[in-house]
């Protein structure tokens, strides 16, 4: 008789991460029931088949006891720290025949995952990214982190990695999800990178300890970045990205879905523009941005770049008609500087003291015009 | 006793451009009754006051006969030529207290005003544009006006200037605003290409011939462009640009609103970013998008940049699923990969079959990997 987690550590062993037939079967019938099934001795069904060879060598105890040594520990749906999160999986459409709960999550890192996962932002896009996007991504994941809240991504080269390390630099929270064991570092030459993100915040895995990545890997670890955060922020990404997978079931599961836009004529954001076309991706060029999306609505304030304040704003309506029509270059007499605003000629007059007063207008005998630092900024404008 | 054209020549040399009193009150009562209301020999009313000196000063017949000679003419809305469009002014709100539907323009053009604009974009942006900038708008300019959309702009430095020379580059047909008179070229270094303009487009004003440029009269001048044109697409913009006032009007008046996104870290795209983030602006990535979205439905196909095609399109969901299983460096046995596909022996074994024939995979003895053309460029993906 296997009790309920014991069953799932054993399909986590034998399945594939986010086979939907499977994380299917768990929803409806429970982890034991499903291994009763399959340990059946029925020839019938594909899902069986395709499993029996893997059931057969499977060796969970020493794969549980190994994984503890490494500091790897299972974390199912009972779990405590299961991040809630996740269940909406449970509901969400297939992409690439992907899809589900998954039965267990492999988690390295000394946080509690729901915690950490609590308010967390996924910040994801190509490995071939540019300067500019690693300089993006790293700036956004920054900001985001010191104001507490988590980024997720996925230890790739490019934008990933970027993502992380703007994290780490803040000394904020950062989660790597991981399409091969959370034991595995991929790629390896992000071990040290993993280790230290194990340290100090999580690394997290639907495929046991061990196991290899897989491009089909890491089309269900996607959904799991996806699903464990409150939203997902494109950086760079090509138009057949895989970032874009991600934002796909961001949308999927009704996570707010955001890009960063770049020049049009870098193909690495193309597929970013394609995201806020054709997804309605909010477009967001910073930290800030992001925080203010993901945030409850006064949850949470942000201070926001401005322009230069514009002295227009401290004007009254009459100043603002009557400098509007002062002239930039040629002085002109006030007569023809209230013909010009449709004003009457005594309130032209007093407004172009109050004018020259505040450094706005100069005079030259009895005409005017524009001062010298507003003379180039302010004149024409299409 | 003067006619209702008469009447509105003599308006547009002493009222200023898009002066609400002076629109509204010819909406309202006709443009001969508000000429003899300026008349009259009361004391009262502050647009009266305003405007007498002007009223004086004025000299119709004589302008009239030096706009003929200069091939410049007015259009009121009793002319054949007038475009509806302008008619929208009537009812959208004053900004920067200006609105309304113009008395009349100035126009100096072979071309029907009319015609011009029946299918027309408006392409604007910053003076100080950059190279990014200049090369999206004169690349966008030249695919609209290629596709026979008349582009419209202000003939500033920067993106204006673009605009109309990517229109022009094409033999298309371009509309330059201008918020001086049709005959005072502003900038004056535009002057060859305000000519150009005249010859093939048009060049428009709201303000009489001989009007200097005044910053209330390019807010005016904004919202001509606005409203002569189905869509507004800003190219760069930092906060404080003109440009967004162009664009507000678009918003004000139901035009289609877009912009073109660029780098983050550049501040004279920060103000398109604005747009889309508080305007919802349409993100357009080049002229195509620009012509989609203005284009009434069906009635324009415009050939679009794909991704490269990808491989997958063609293969069948099986074939997919072994291919995502397939090892990228370390060839795998058939049994291994169907592990992995989490499928049966036998349908892998013919799948594999098939992707071999397809050049996808790669065999080495009993083996199999990604072939090398898929190596590297599919595999992994955040």
């Amino acid at each position: 008789m296997t009790d309920e987690r014991s069953a799932r550590v054993l399909l986590s062993l034998i399945g594939e991460p986010g086979d939907p037939r499977l994380t299917g079967l768990v929803a409806d019938l429970g982890a034991v029931a499903v291994l009763e099934a399959l340990r059946s001795q029925s020839k019938h069904g594909e899902l069986r088949e395709s499993l029996t060879e893997r059931l057969r060598a499977a060796r969970p105890d020493a794969v549980m006891a190994a994984a503890e040594k490494r500091g790897i520990r299972f974390v199912t749906p009972d779990c405590d720290e299961w991040p809630e999160g996740l269940d909406d999986l449970a509901n969400s459409p297939l992409l690439h025949e992907r899809g589900g709960v998954p039965v267990g999550l492999w988690v390295r890192g000394a946080l509690r995952l729901d915690e950490v996962c609590r308010t967390a932002v996924a910040v994801v896009g190509a490995r071939s990214a540019t300067t500019y996007g690693v300089g993006v991504a790293g700036d956004l994941a920054a900001t985001v982190a010191e104001a507490g809240t988590t980024v997720v991504s996925g230890a790739a080269f490019g934008i990933d990695q970027a993502a992380h390390r703007g994290a780490l630099a803040v000394r904020g929270s950062t989660v790597a999800v991981l399409a091969s064991g959370a034991d595995r570092p991929y790629p390896q030459a992000h071990t040290e990178l993993l280790d230290y993100i194990a340290e100090v915040g999580s690394v997290v895995s639907e495929a046991p300890p061990g196991a290899a990545p897989r491009r089909i890997r890491f089309l269900a670890r996607n959904r799991l970045i996806a699903a464990l955060t409150q939203g997902t922020v494109v950086v760079e990404a090509a138009v057949r990205s895989g970032a874009l997978n991600t934002a796909h079931w961001a949308a999927g599961l009704n996570r707010m879905l955001m890009g960063v836009p770049g020049p049009v004529t870098s193909a690495t954001s193309q597929g970013v523009h394609q995201l806020m076309r054709t997804k309605n991706a909010l477009v967001v060029t910073g930290g800030a941005d992001v925080l203010e999306a993901t945030a409850e609505v006064g949850s949470r304030y942000v201070e926001r770049e401005q322009g230069p304040p514009d002295h227009r704003d401290s004007l009254t309506g009459t100043q603002r008609q009557v400098l509007d029509a002062v002239p930039v270059i040629r002085a002109a007499a006030a007569a023809s500087i209230a013909r010009s605003a449709g004003l009457p000629a005594g309130t032209v007059a007093s407004a172009l003291a109050e004018l020259f007063e505040a450094g706005l207008v100069e005079r030259s005998g009895e005409r005017w015009r524009l001062s010298s630092r507003l003379r180039g900024s302010e004149h024409d404008a299409s």
